[in-house]
């Protein structure tokens, strides 16, 4: 029998809490606070309160109608969001799949979700079921076509599964239907591998923990390979775009010898005179090989390159901006010339950071005349996580995830986000809750968005990477965490990632 | 406990038929035919039989001083044939491993493997207990050394694990050390992820299972997630130098919707028009994205493309190479110049096959007029599978050949490759036995080599892909193997590669 097969027969452990059916609720526990702002903006969603789930008495679940959909880039467990709320449903309930991301919910596209559609993608990876998009909910006109597919299908609740972007366009949906008298209650649910969607009750989000497992997979291979060969420079870039926390949940899996963490915020010329630093350090104790870690993200934290930027835009040059200019290859200077989004904005992420930082690093070493070898290779990680089969714990955490949103709507809350938290103890012990949406909105250049989480500098994660630098910069400690394993010990199947524990 | 340490543990299945130490005769089963060219470079090793491995009542087994080296780039199981070679040897019998490959036999760097040293190693990918290197035993002077190292750690045996280069080098080892009187017997390992070292015995060889088995994970992730997004087609280049083993095998993993095989010898136009095609079909059935796979040797294997090569020696174009040459993207050109080795010569390996295949398409559907959409993303997949984990399959294949090349040492033969066969069976009925190396050669351009083994286009595993092309092309039926699994059903744990079913 295939892998996927064997785990479509998984079943995920639920928290206590979820054990049975129609014993939670939903407690309130105290504001959070809100923006003066954001208040104007949602008058009817932002005098909500925290909301964590008790376990009480059997209540009443009701037969309901639910809609849900997929929303932006593909996250591991995103189809168990699916099966926990199916399964957490009242049997005389609907759930319904919206398809191909929010325009399915713009243009009443779905599928009805029944045990026979879902139990072929119990604890499988990708959107497929449903496909995924990342057109927005924003204008008047969609925001009026979501309340018509609302009104059609009768839906009293509506599951966004989606990141930062996502949850705020739920915060608007939620304002829109209260105003215009619609029934249908919002929720979403915390989505992106880029673990950039955290706060005080979300830890992390899901799809996290499987990709960062896979990547790791393959970084400490590499590891392995440069170990044995002893003649390659890894430069291993890896997805996760503005924020560092992939890179830095890798780095404390695999242990390479050099972690750049955008949140620095170094120079180019600064991060090419430390990797110029570590090539010649480790070729004088007779290494000239190694593994160096790239957050996809580096670019944009640059100093410098803010103002090229925006200089490119104009094109014409400050010295500073020149600089930097003539220290990028050619291609990647086509790259940053042709590759703009419709607004004419530099995409940064389609920069090749790694091909940037190995052709500065190799003029900076002919700069110091250095007699060792330097043969770099560039590696790129990232669409290769995003659809992986879950682990242990992205299926439990979606799963848990559905039952929540489906909880909340059954018990009429709306504008919140779910959330499962405690994520490093068992799943067994995990605690549930909604977070009101409107607190974890600002507003920037005039718009609510949801702050962005970034590497803490201050954090302990980060903290435990700055200890072991020195250590791993020359001593080769790589670690080869190896496939993911979804049989036998707990200890390996049940891992956590680092950066919740 | 780490995955890594679990694995340490693992008790590789040996063949019946190695399962009691000293029960194990080699018969001579008839004679290969040689070269009259090849004759005459190996008098003395080139009239030998063919071994197969006999069960008798129990045989002497000596104690031995035996030296062992790994031969180019890494495999996973490699460490396996340096714990099978220990555990088979007589309790009194010496272990060395040469460091950094064959150069480490030339200086005679060399550490003694223990219990001690090996047991760490168990089960591990890689080859970083002693590192491994290129350098070829050749010349008269190398020859030389590697015979005062012998004589000099009175070495009974010398086992080079390595591909058909490494093998054909073994090969005029153990001649010389014949012609100088040196006892010393010398036998290969067939070693490479390619899956390019095959004959009537050796129906692949080690580390192709465990690298396809990982490349295959990260094209199944990717097809899912092209299938969730919609959006993109991927094109995959992967190892394999010259040959398309991998690319095959890896196919019949995934089900990509198109599979380039190099041996199919088609031109870079016919390949453009090619997928130009596919992009377009899907595109009327509303698909835009998909899945390509692309062997490494792709370019070298273009009938145009070998005048091209010779004539960039001496930048003089004729009309025909002129074509190819604007069709290849300005940065492939610059590769194709800048990038040669010592001898000139074009490192075809090193070209971006996937890049010139974008550009190429992305200009054929602009010269359609295309209408549909086209976004292309490019991947390379080699180094992440070289050193990964051994899958059960390549960790008890390494152990038994360990076993199979010291016992045939301890039985007093040289000049043979090891091999175990009947892989396709459950691993206790393997069987094994020694092939001439001699036997392999044949006389290229006036050297002798081991002739590669390309995908056989009248074979099984070539039709079964064909078979199945129109239907993979259209219909998505894209597989997710996931990632190798070391624990649970032996469906799952002991799976055998598709090109040797």
């Amino acid at each position: 029998m295939t892998l996927f097969k064997l785990r479509q027969k998984y079943k995920p452990v639920l928290p206590q809490i979820l054990s049975q059916p129609g014993t939670v609720v939903f407690e309130k526990s105290g504001h959070l606070p809100v923006q003066a702002e954001i208040k104007k903006l949602f008058p009817k969603t932002s005098d909500q309160s925290l909301l964590l789930g008790k376990k009480r008495s059997a209540q009443k679940v009701s037969p309901l109608k639910i809609g849900a959909v997929f929303s932006g880039g593909q996250a591991p467990g995103g189809h168990n969001i699916l099966t926990g709320l199916f399964d957490a449903l009242h049997s005389k309930s609907k759930l319904f799949g919206f398809l191909d991301g929010p325009s399915g919910v713009i243009s009443g596209k779905y599928i009805e979700l029944t045990a026979s559609t879902l139990d072929p993608y119990r604890n499988q990876g990708g959107f497929d079921l449903l496909g995924s998009g990342r057109t927005k909910i924003e204008t008047d006109q969609q925001l009026q076509s979501t309340l018509k597919t609302a009104n059609d299908l009768d839906l009293d609740g509506l599951v966004i599964i989606g990141g930062d972007d996502s949850n705020t366009n739920a915060a608007f949906i939620a304002e829109y239907f209260l105003q215009h008298g619609c029934k249908t209650k919002v929720i979403g649910v915390p989505k992106t591998i880029d673990g950039d969607l955290q706060n005080q009750h979300v830890e992390i989000s899901f799809g996290f923990d499987t990709a960062t497992k896979i990547y790791s997979e393959l970084i400490g291979n590499i590891a392995k390979d440069a170990l044995s060969a002893k003649k390659y420079y890894h430069f291993i870039k890896l997805m996760g775009r503005s924020a560092s926390h992939i890179t830095l949940e890798c780095a404390l899996k695999t242990h390479p010898n050099l972690t750049l963490i955008s949140e620095e915020c170094h120079t180019l010329t600064e991060i090419t005179l430390k990797i110029a630093d570590l090539i010649e350090q480790r070729e004088e104790i007779g290494k000239h090989y190694g593994v160096i870690l790239i957050p996809e993200g580096l670019i944009e934290h640059m100093p410098e390159m803010s103002g090229l930027i925006k200089e490119l835009k104009k094109s014409n040059f400050s010295l500073e901006s020149k600089a930097i200019w003539e220290m990028l290859p050619e291609r990647v200077q086509q790259q940053l010339l042709l590759d703009r989004d419709p607004h004419g904005n530099v995409n940064l992420s389609a920069v090749e950071t790694e091909v940037v930082l190995i052709e500065a690093v190799t003029k900076e070493l002919k700069k110091r005349k250095f007699k060792g070898k330097f043969s770099p290779l560039a590696h790129f990680f990232g669409y290769e996580g995003r659809a992986g089969l879950p682990s242990n714990f992205d299926a439990n955490y979606c799963y848990a995830l559905g039952h929540t949103a489906a909880l909340l709507i059954d018990q009429g809350f709306t504008a919140y986000m779910a959330f499962v938290e405690h994520l490093s103890k068992p799943a067994s012990e995990w605690s549930i809750g909604g977070l009101p949406l409107a607190s974890q909105l600002i507003l920037c250049q005039k718009k609510p968005v949801i702050v962005k989480a970034y590497v803490d500098l201050k954090g302990t994660p980060y903290h435990r990477l700055k200890k072991h630098a020195d250590k791993w910069a020359l001593e080769d400690d790589y670690q080869c965490p190896g496939p993911t394993q979804f049989f036998g010990e707990s200890a390996l199947t049940d891992s956590v990632p680092f950066i919740i524990q």
